[in-house]
């Protein structure tokens, strides 16, 4: 596994030059296992901020998020949900920077997930919070970014510079780190080794069915639908192709008439009943002539995830693997840089 | 104005003939003015209701819904967030049904939307809900339905059958509804003959350039986000493209990657500051080449929503509006029949 303090600066490569595309996003695929057992090796000051929330006692839970760390968050919301017995909602933060809702949080527990910390509309979300009453947290990959600085609290991911564009090991990070805050230490520890075994198992090779791919669907149920709109995501920054994740309900609900065989299905299949919901909208996805390759630790998936006795809460950590794996094949076979997207800067700013 | 009581029973035409497509749609689309003014001719059920939520004092404020209503709801969570000073999150009715997750939802609003009140996953959502706490609301266009009656408290839409696929008037009436459930009557008097202006413009007129569109990309920010993500909706649904919406922010956070002159661009320009924040948005689309139409009551929209002094949190029920037109012409011009969409049933069953 290679550290993630073993690489170089990404300051002393000129940004111009690319001897080797999607060198930078393999390198940070690969990382995982081992950025997942560093976080576990110091998730110390994690457990601790998660006992001063349960201290707290919140009454609700609101997250602000963009981009991948809004698929982070929508996770987080299913822990809480699930796990804590609390109501939970993904915050729109234009109704504090926009309109300048001001809404009382008291009681309430406001957690704001970036990686770099450096969106100035989630730090106004967050101070607005803050000033609302509610408890404040940040979870980045930046200690000491803005947004981190704003919080009360702030959770360290602890994945190392992360230098290509799209996003990888600061999500499966940023959802560790999520379930040690909120859920605590029980069920991960077998995370890293399932994640290097996942990994072996190679996503990149479903490549080939998808290279002349413009339109793409990614469907998910439950904990496994930030997995579905985290590969969408993924496709659509380093493939340029429409992709959408629905959950399967919603899939049902007017968007499976766009569907037929011109327009791949990537299913990712959560176990249990979350799995066995997604029965109905796949046997609809079937009758519709739909191209339909299943991901997940279930019989027959076309790219198996090693789950090795992690828990269903834990899997979303290794189903969005092979579908990074795949994204980043596709670019390649494309010809274009999935590290470089063009049109994409690696911190955003929105307001 | 077509009055929605005068026309005929579903029931009594056979549902295999299309003597004309998208007349369905058509004829739900002109009624709007009508369903609008009939329900605040008829609003005090609702604004009694919406005293019993006020009396109640929610803390904060839960929305489950699926498909066009799940923009209802997206609307109802703005109105909450900046109008009501409350937080509010939208429901993963799967923590519920999948799950079994059952939320201490003490001091809570539990509010469902849903046009026919049959989604059984929406049913027991609510009831998990009402059993968790919470006050339980549901605004359906069906008095009688199970959702209906698995709630406290129900609100009737009034639009009348709707027999297009498609939801229209259901949609605009279901906005105006939670307006009047949630902010009151206060500038809802202009919206019917707003509407009727809007329409006059005919949204049809821009469906040309449209008719070989694989891949449609739709923005908005704020008020007018649940308007982009209706609208995709609408396309994917009557036209079988790849339509996807992003709120200005989102967009530049990968997304923007696949935007280039290929990929249309409708952009649903709010008033104001929300109108204010997407020119940064907009002027990056403009770099990446995208054809970018520009719809609301700004100066040179291509597609106008005439205001008339209906304030910005009411414009969504007009600024959908041409963008149904526009929907249903281009389906009627690629040779599809936007009233009866393949694969798809009015009433969805999820679970």
């Amino acid at each position: 596994m290679t550290r993630p303090d073993e690489r170089s600066d990404p300051q002393s490569e000129p940004s111009t030059t690319t001897p080797d595309p999607g060198a930078r996003m393999a390198t940070e695929i690969a990382e995982q296992p081992a950025v997942l057992q560093r976080l576990l090796d110091h998730a110390e000051p994690i457990e601790a901020i998660g006992a001063r929330i349960r201290a707290f006692a919140p009454r609700f839970v609101l997250l602000g998020a963009r981009g991948t760390s809004d698929h982070a968050a929508l996770y987080a919301k299913y822990l809480t949900e699930i796990e804590l017995g609390l109501p939970a909602g993904l915050a729109s933060p234009s109704t504090a920077t926009v309109y300048g809702a001001r809404p009382d949080l008291h009681g309430g527990l406001a957690l704001a997930v970036s990686q770099s910390g450096g969106s100035s509309d989630l730090i106004d979300w967050l101070t607005a919070a803050r000033a609302g009453g509610a408890l404040t947290v940040a979870v980045t990959n930046t200690p000491d970014s803005p947004l981190a600085r704003a919080a009360e609290l702030a959770v360290d991911i602890q994945a190392g510079p992360e230098r290509a564009v799209a996003a990888t090991k600061t999500y499966t990070a940023q959802l560790l780190a999520l379930h040690l805050l909120l859920v605590g230490r029980a069920g991960t520890e077998a995370l890293p080794a399932a994640a290097e075994r996942t990994l072996a198992r190679d996503g990149a090779t479903a490549a080939g069915r998808y290279r002349y791919a413009e339109r793409v669907i990614v469907t998910g149920r439950g904990y496994s639908y930030p997995t579905a709109r985290e590969a969408a995501l993924k496709l659509m920054e380093t493939n340029y192709v429409s992709a959408q994740a629905f959950s399967a309900a919603d899939l049902l609900h007017g968007p499976l008439a766009m569907i037929d065989s011109g327009v791949p299905v990537l299913a990712v299949v959560p176990p249990g009943a979350a799995g066995a919901a997604l029965a109905e909208p796949l046997h609809r996805l079937a009758e519709a002539g739909a191209d339909v390759l299943r991901i997940g630790d279930v019989p027959g998936a076309d790219l198996p995830v090693v789950a090795d006795g992690v828990p269903d809460r834990l899997r979303p950590v290794l189903e969005i693997l092979p579908l990074q794996q795949l994204a980043r094949q596709v670019a390649v076979d494309r010809g274009l840089d999935p590290d470089r997207p063009r049109g994409l800067a690696k911190v955003t700013s929105t307001w």
